[in-house]
C-alpha cells in the first residue's frame, strides 16, 4: 500500500474508519463471497440463511438499536458494517437488510416498550427470523393505498388481518419464502367501522416447525435476476387473527372498546412520520450500491492496467487498455463520481446518526435527512447499474465470466434502482422536499400533492449549503466572471454552475407548477408536463449536495500529496458532470460554446493526469484482495507475461 | 389485430415476412422459450442441444448454404430465420449461430470443394457439432496477433497445431465446453519457417464417444451472466496433427513441398478478405439484439398500458404508468429507436444477401456492407443493453422476477456488446471505412493503421446517402433555412442536421489524423487524443444511415394511417437523437437555443400522440403471445381488475 492509497483510504473511510477495518480484518471472505460453485436457488438460501446466522453471532447487528433497547446504539457505525457486507455477497447484506433494518427497525421505530421486551432480543440475536411485508402487488410506490386490512374485533379484542383483493397480496417479501417467522404486516387499521391509515401489525407467519399458520398462505418469487440466496416470496392473509396489543402503537394505538388515539393529530403527518423508518433502509440501499461499484471499478481498473490489445504504429510492445482515451473516459470519470458519493454517503451517515441519535426529535432536520436519503439513494443506485454495467462491457468476455464476479455483481444491484423506493418517485420526492422547504406535508410518496400544497407556497430558492458552508461561499466569491480568463477547473466557478443550476430549475418550476392553483387548470396535467422538469430539479439538487461533500472532503485532508489528487477526481466529477449537462447550459447561456469545448478537454487532461494513480485511486477502497478473489486480476498479468 | 397493427408490421417484416410468418406458425413455443423451471447447467446445456436438434430437422439451417453447396441459397431468409429466434431463448439462437452461421460459414466460405464435400452434409444436418476458435485468452480484438501456430511438416504432410502461449488459449468458444467434435481453429500458418499469417484449420475436437482427442485439452467456462445453455469452453493443442487437407484453402494453400499460394497477393487484404465472412455473425447478432429489444419493450410496453399507480388530485381512478411523461420519456424514445434499428436491420440483410448472393464479386460493396454490418451491430447491442435494463426497471419488482423474462432477456444479450467484435472497436472499423472510402486497407481491426492510411488519404466528406437517394435529396433541397419559423418536424431539416453533423465530424477529424504523417508527432498519441472523435463519427454516421431507412421505409407504406403513425414514430426517432446529441449542436452553432426547447418541446408532444397507439405500435412486432408467456402481461389486468 503507498502513502498515497493510505491517506486516500483515510479520507474515503471517513468517521467510522474503525468499523471498515474491523470488518475488513474480521469476516472470512471465503465464507462471506458469493459462492464459487453453480448451487440450486435451495442450496443457496441455505448457505445465505446459515450467513446470516453469522453475522448475528459476530454481535454486529446490536450496534443499529439503541442502548436502551439492547443496543450499542451506535446507528452509524451499523450503517457502516452493512456498507462493508456490500464488498461480499449482497444476497447476505440483504437478507441480513431485511430482517435487522426493516424488521427490527419497525419493531424498535414502531414499536413501544411491550414490543421491544417481547421481540427484540430475539431480532437481535437472529433466533426470529422475521419480514417486512409492506408492498403488495398492487401497490408499490404508493403505499398510502395499501389494499390489507387489520380490522378491530372488540369481542375478542383481536386484529383481524385480511388480504381483501388479490391485489393486496403481499409480494417480493424478502426472508418470506422460506425462514420468516413473523411478518411486520403495513395495513389499513379499521376499527369501529372507520379507518385510520396504513399501520404496522406484528403476524406471526410460520410455527416453530416452519410450517404456515392457519390462514397464512405463503407464496415464493422463485428465481430472480440476482440476489438468489434471498427467498422473496408472497403472503396472503385470510382474517388472520392477532392480539390487539400486536399493533407496533407508537404513533397510533386503540384501547380495548376500539377507540383509536394518536400523538400527532394530522393523518398525513402520522403516515409519513411512520414512513420516516424507512430512511435507513434507503441508506443503506445506497451504501450496498457504492460498495458494490467500488468491487466493479476496482476489477476493471485493474484489468485495464494489465489487458493489452493492438501494438502502437511502429511500436513493439501492446497497448494497456487504460492508456487508450476511450477507455480512460469509460472508466475514470465514474470512478471520479464513485468517490464523491462515497463521501456524500459519509456525509449521509454521519447526519443520520446525529439527527437519530438525538436526545429531542428535530422535524425539520428528519425531513431533510429523509429528503437527502432518497436522493443520495436515487443517484447511487443509477450510477451502480450503469458503472457495473461499464466496467462488465471493459472487460470483454473475461466479464462476462460467473467466476469473475461482475454478472453477479450486476444482477443483484439491479433491483437497488426500484426497491427501497423507486428511483424516479424518490427523486419527485426530494423536489417535493425542494419546493416545501420540508414542511409537514413533505414525505409524501404521492407526488402529485406537490401540485397543490408546494409550488402555491414557495417563495422563491434558496441554496441551503449542506457541507463546508463558508468555505464554499469564500470559493463562490472568488470565482472569476463569466467572461474571464480562468480556465473550468476553478473550483468557485464549478460550485457556481452546480448551484445557478439548481437554482433556475427549481424556481422555474416553481412557476410553472402554481398554474395548477388555476381553477381552469387540470392540476395531474399541470403536473405530468413539469415531471420530467422536476426529476431534473432533484438530480440538479443531489449534484450540488455530493459536490459540496466532495469540496468539503478535500478541504479537510491533512496529506498534501492526497490532497492534490483528490482535487483532480474533485475536478473529474465536477466537470464530467457539466459535460454530461452541457446540453442545458448552453440551451440556458450559462456557459459559451469556447468554454464548452474546455470543459471537455479539461475532462480529457484529467483522465491522462489521473491515469498513472488509477490503481492507487481503487486500492485505496481498501476491498482485501481475497474479497476480490476471482481469476480477472491474475489472469491478464499471467497470459501477458508469457503471451 | 388491429388494421393499423397489420400495416405496421407489413413495414416491419420487410422482405422476409413470409420466413417471418412461418416462423411464427411452426416453432412451438413451448420448446423454444426459456426454460420455465430451474435447471443446472448441465441440464440446460442437454435441453438446448436437444432444441439445436430439433432446427437442424426444421430444413431451416439449409437456407444459409448456397445451392451449389446443398442449401437453399436464401442467405437473407436464413439471416431472418435466426432473428426470429431471436424471440426465443437466446441460448438456442447462439449456439445454432455458432454452429451453422459461424462453424459452417468458415466452412462453406473458407473452405474449397473438398471441404464443402466432406463436411456441410453433415454440418447442415447438425450430426457434425462445429466450433469457431478465434479468440484467445490473450487476443480478442486483435486477430492479426493470435498466438496459436500450425505449422506445415512435409514429413507426415500434416499441420502441427500449437498453443504457444497460455495466452494463446482459445477461449469463449461456443459449443466447446460439451458438444462441439470439430473446431474452425484460427491460427498463424507457418511454412518453410516463414508465417503466412492466421488461417483457419479444421481441427477435430472430440471422438464419437465425446472425449477430448491426443493433444485437445478442453476447458470449461463454467456459469456466465447469462446464455446459460451455450457450452462456452476453452482449446488448448498439444502439437495436434492434422492432414494438410485440412486448411482451409480458399484465400491461401500449401503444396505438399510446404509452398504457399494465395490468390490475394497482399497480405493485409487477404487477411481482411478472410475476416469478412464475420459479416454475417456480425448482422446475426443485431438482428437478434432487436428481436429481444422487442420483445423487452412489448413487455414493459403492455404493462405500463395496465398498471396504475397514485391517483391524482381529486380523481378516483389511479393512474396509469404509461400516462405519466416519464414513463413515456422511458419508453417511447426507446421504442422509435427500435422501429428505425429494425428497418435498417431488414436494409442491412437485403444489402447482404445482394452482395453475397451475387454473381461476380464487388469488393467495394462488400467493404462498405461490412462497415454497415460493424456500424448496425454496435449501435443495436448498444441500444439492446440500455432498452432492457429500462423496461425491467419500467417493471418495478416484477421486472425482476426471473418467470417475466426481462431478466433473462438483459444476461442473455448483455454479452452482444463485446462479443462478434467490441463496439468500441467496431465503431472505430466504421469511422476508418468513411476515412478510406473503403480502400483495401479498410477493415482491419488495427485502427491505429488509420492514422497513416486513411487521413493522409482523404479528400473531403461526401455524404453516401443509403437509401431513397432522390426522396432524401428533395427533403433537403426542400428545407426551410436555419431561421426560419419552421418547425422541428420538418424532415428534410431532420436530415440535413444528421448529415451536416456526420460530414463536420469526419472531416474535422481527417484534419485532426493528418497531423500524424508529421514526422515530428507521434502516431499513436495523434489517434488516441482523437479517439472520443472517431467514435462520435461513427455514431454519426449510423444514426444517419439509420435515419434514411426509416425515411424510406415510411415513402414505400402504402397504407395511409399507418404511414401517419409512422411519420410520428420517425419523427420521435429523429428528434430524440437531436435531443440527446443537443449539446453538440450548440456547441457548433448548429441548432439555436430556442430551437433546442422546441425540440423537446416536439419530443413530448409526439410522446402524448403515440400514447394511445403504445399498444399497436408493440404488437406490430408480432411476436406471438405464447412466446411472450409471462405472469407480467395477465397479472396487473387481473390485479387492479379486482384491486
Amino acid at each position: 500500500m503507498t502513502d498515497l492509497t493510505t491517506a486516500l483510504r483515510h479520507t474515503l473511510d471517513g468517521r467510522w474508519a474503525a468499523v471498515r477495518d474491523q470488518i475488513r480484518g474480521e469476516f472470512d471472505p471465503e465464507r462471506f463471497a458469493p459462492p464459487s460453485q453453480e448451487l440450486t436457488m435451495e442450496e443457496y438460501r441455505e448457505r445465505v440463511a446459515k450467513q446470516v446466522q453469522l453475522i448475528a453471532e459476530s454481535g454486529h447487528p446490536a450496534r443499529g438499536f439503541p442502548k436502551s433497547l439492547g443496543g450499542n446504539g451506535d446507528l452509524g457505525g451499523s450503517v457502516t458494517a452493512f456498507e462493508m457486507l456490500g464488498h461480499a455477497d449482497l444476497s447476505v447484506m440483504v437478507k441480513a437488510g431485511v430482517h435487522w433494518g426493516l424488521f427490527g427497525g419497525a419493531v424498535a421505530n414502531l414499536g413501544t416498550q411491550r414490543h421491544h421486551a417481547a421481540y427484540l432480543p430475539s431480532i437481535i440475536d437472529g433466533t426470529l427470523p422475521g419480514c417486512f411485508a409492506m408492498t403488495e402487488t398492487g401497490h408499490g410506490s404508493d403505499v398510502q393505498s395499501l389494499g390489507t386490512t387489520a380490522t378491530y374485533d372488540p369481542a375478542t379484542d383481536e386484529l383481524v388481518v385480511h388480504t381483501q383483493t388479490p391485489a393486496a397480496r403481499k409480494d417480493y417479501i424478502g426472508n418470506a419464502a422460506r425462514d420468516g417467522r413473523m411478518a411486520a404486516v403495513f395495513a389499513q387499521l379499521v376499527s369501529r367501522g372507520e379507518s385510520h391509515g396504513v399501520h404496522c401489525v406484528l403476524v406471526p407467519i410460520r410455527d416453530e416447525a416452519g410450517s404456515a399458520l392457519p390462514g397464512v398462505t405463503i407464496g415464493d418469487c422463485g428465481a430472480k435476476a440476482g440476489l438468489g440466496g434471498v427467498d422473496n416470496g408472497r403472503l396472503t392473509f385470510d382474517h388472520v387473527r392477532v392480539p390487539r396489543t400486536n399493533l407496533l402503537n407508537r404513533y397510533g394505538d386503540l384501547d380495548e372498546t376500539g377507540v383509536y388515539t394518536s400523538p400527532i393529530e394530522n393523518p398525513t403527518r402520522r403516515f409519513f412520520t411512520m414512513l420516516g423508518t424507512l430512511v435507513r433502509g434507503r441508506v443503506s440501499v445506497a451504501g450496498a450500491a457504492g460498495a458494490a461499484t467500488r468491487t466493479a471499478l476496482t476489477l476493471a481498473v485493474t484489468y485495464a492496467g494489465h489487458r493489452r490489445q493492438f501494438a502502437p504504429p511502429g511500436g513493439a510492445e501492446e497497448v494497456l487498455l487504460l492508456d487508450y482515451r476511450a477507455h480512460q473516459r469509460k472508466l475514470l470519470p465514474a470512478l471520479a463520481r464513485t468517490y464523491a458519493l462515497q463521501l456524500a454517503q459519509n456525509q449521509l451517515v454521519s447526519l443520520m446518526h446525529d439527527v437519530q441519535s438525538a436526545d429531542a426529535v428535530d422535524e425539520h432536520a428528519q425531513r431533510e435527512l429523509e429528503a437527502r436519503a432518497a436522493g443520495i439513494k436515487a443517484v447511487s443506485t443509477s450510477h451502480a447499474t450503469a458503472t457495473i454495467q461499464t466496467c462488465r462491457e471493459a472487460c470483454g468476455g473475461a466479464g462476462y465470466l460467473a467466476v469473475n464476479r461482475l454478472p453477479m455483481l450486476k444482477a443483484d444491484t439491479d433491483v437497488f434502482t426500484t426497491f427501497e423506493g423507486d428511483n424516479t418517485v424518490l427523486l419527485q420526492l426530494v423536489a417535493k422536499g425542494l419546493l416545501t422547504d420540508y414542511r409537514d406535508e413533505f414525505g409524501s410518496l404521492d407526488t402529485l400533492g406537490m401540485v397543490r400544497f408546494g409550488a402555491r407556497q414557495f417563495a422563491g430558492a434558496v441554496i441551503e449549503r449542506t457541507a463546508a458552508r463558508g468555505l464554499i461561499q469564500r470559493l463562490i466569491d472568488a470565482a472569476p466572471g463569466r467572461d474571464s480568463e480562468s480556465g473550468p477547473r476553478d473550483r468557485g466557478w464549478q460550485l457556481e454552475l452546480f448551484e445557478d443550476r439548481e437554482k433556475h430549475l427549481l424556481e422555474t418550476l416553481a412557476m410553472r407548477l402554481r398554474k395548477a392553483a388555476d381553477p381552469e387548470s387540470d392540476a395531474f396535467t399541470v403536473f405530468n408536463d413539469a415531471q420530467d422538469h422536476v426529476l431534473s430539479t432533484a438530480r440538479a439538487h443531489v449534484d450540488r449536495v455530493v459536490l459540496e461533500a466532495f469540496v468539503s472532503a478535500v478541504d479537510e485532508c491533512t496529506d498534501a500529496g492526497a490532497k492534490a489528487v483528490l482535487d483532480q477526481v474533485c475536478d473529474l466529477y465536477a466537470l464530467s458532470t457539466i459535460e454530461t449537462e452541457k446540453g442545458w447550459y448552453l440551451e440556458h447561456g450559462r456557459i459559451t460554446p469556447a468554454r464548452s469545448k474546455q470543459v471537455t478537454a479539461a475532462v480529457n487532461d484529467l483522465c491522462a493526469a489521473l491515469r498513472p494513480r488509477a490503481q492507487e485511486l481503487v486500492d485505496a477502497f481498501g476491498i482485501p484482495e481475497s474479497w476480490l478473489g476471482t481469476e480477472l486480476l491474475e489472469e491478464p498479468a499471467r497470459a501477458f507475461a508469457q503471451g
